[in-house]
């Protein structure tokens, strides 16, 4: 299995937990570690290497040096890493047909094959889009996006790479961030939702991106079925959403002691 | 390490829980895990018999026939089990110098051993007391033990067993009960607090009985050093007290999901 992840090294952390979470609860599976940096150093990507091999699993380390994406406009507080996600596709392996591409804020507590086996057919993408109302209503007025239907998440991203290079156009998305620069809030999430809605299959945010500040709400709008114990047997990615953290210092939130749990695991045995 | 339980078929499942997460977090041990039951199906003990070799572990059942405790007097609510606990040294093997008590409603995230280890001297118990103030002074004045400087919690009771025998006497419990009987509350807790509170050795409450209500309360008193992080990496034993149980439908609680996928460990793998 293809996993893409796009960090600096403030994130390196969090994703030896995302990364632990997932071998754990998916030891059947095989996974390639696709990660594609610019600021990662030679000890941090070796010490990265040697956790995943000690897993029996393998990184595969794509460098972006300064001359990639020399046209990109670039935002305030973001670098061009933003554009990792999005042109993926244009820096992996070209025989690489897909990818799980996945945040690092996130804990794998189930099986990942039925996602990545999913039928793509003529999608870019399989996201999940977060259902509360009053989100999507905001984020359509913010960016004036007459082809956006749903707000979809670009944490958990499957990514039909061979179609991507097909029709993802790099000058597009410059153009379209340059046009929005003041009014792009997570950048590449915009441009996600504004230029690929359409091509986007929609997958169960329950099952595969819940966001876990919103349990209560979850549960109340599923009446009750999704509880806790359908969560911790069913729902395969929890991504912990918002400025908020679970490795920070003062968080609280429902999983916070599950995720101390897989920190545990990561770090200490 | 020898383990003793007193459950009937209601914490069956419970029992098997707390059993799977103490042995998943002392992988180095062996454990021998005693069982004083009177109501347990013979199809009952195959099956945890069957659950405990499983893991590599052993089961000793130990069956109260009816005329065991003939002369105890019985509470309303409470049958003969409530017993087992304190004169647990009556009957197990005579040969067994310690065992480890431990309750149900349990689970076990770290190491036992330096518990287990603990030199018990003259005591006959080593338990942990919940030092808030409230219920301290609220139970001194229930039970107007004079003997009683703690309130000791009996759901986690490292057994010095050997003294036991020689200094348990069965007629000060049942003679006790049945002055008491209209005031006992929690009866086995309530004889351990008002008779042995002296012979028992106090170990820490946050390493050895965590009550999960008071995760506040905890990171609170200790101005922040026993928070989640903490806990995760230093408690041994979390204890979920009270009514309000984690496989109960409705449970709320910071320690639920941790429950919750121990609960899959144990059902579901």
């Amino acid at each position: 299995m293809n996993i893409l992840v796009t960090i600096n090294a403030n994130y390196l952390k969090p994703l030896q937990v995302m990364l632990k979470s997932m071998f754990i609860n998916n030891p059947q599976e095989e996974f390639y570690v696709y990660l594609i940096h610019s600021s990662l150093k030679e000890e941090e990507l070796t010490a990265l290497d040697q956790f995943i091999s000690d897993h029996n699993h393998q990184l595969r380390a794509v460098t972006i040096s300064d001359d990639y994406f020399k046209d990109a406009p670039i935002l305030m507080h973001y670098t061009k890493e933003m554009y990792y996600r999005l042109l993926a596709c244009k820096v992996l392996p070209p025989d690489l047909d897909r990818v799980l591409y996945l945040d690092p804020d996130i804990i794998v507590i189930n099986e990942l094959k039925t996602l990545y086996q999913l039928d793509l057919a003529d999608y870019l993408y399989a996201a999940a889009y977060h259902k509360r109302v009053p989100i999507r209503e905001i984020n359509k007025i913010r960016l004036n996006a007459y082809e956006m239907e749903e707000y979809y998440n670009s944490g958990v991203l499957l990514m039909n790479l061979q179609l991507q290079r097909e029709l993802i156009d790099e000058q597009e998305i410059f153009d379209f961030v340059d046009k929005y620069k003041n009014r792009l809030i997570m950048p590449d999430q915009d441009v996600l939702n504004s230029l690929y809605a359409k091509r986007i299959k929609t997958i169960s945010e329950i099952k595969y991106n819940y966001d876990t500040r919103y349990y209560i709400y979850y549960r109340l709008m599923s009446k009750g079925e999704v509880d806790m114990d359908y969560v911790i047997n069913n729902t395969s990615i929890l991504h912990f959403c918002g400025k908020k953290k679970p490795w920070h210092k003062n968080y609280r939130g429902v999983f916070h002691a599950l995720y101390k749990h897989y920190e545990k695991l990561t770090f200490r045995s």
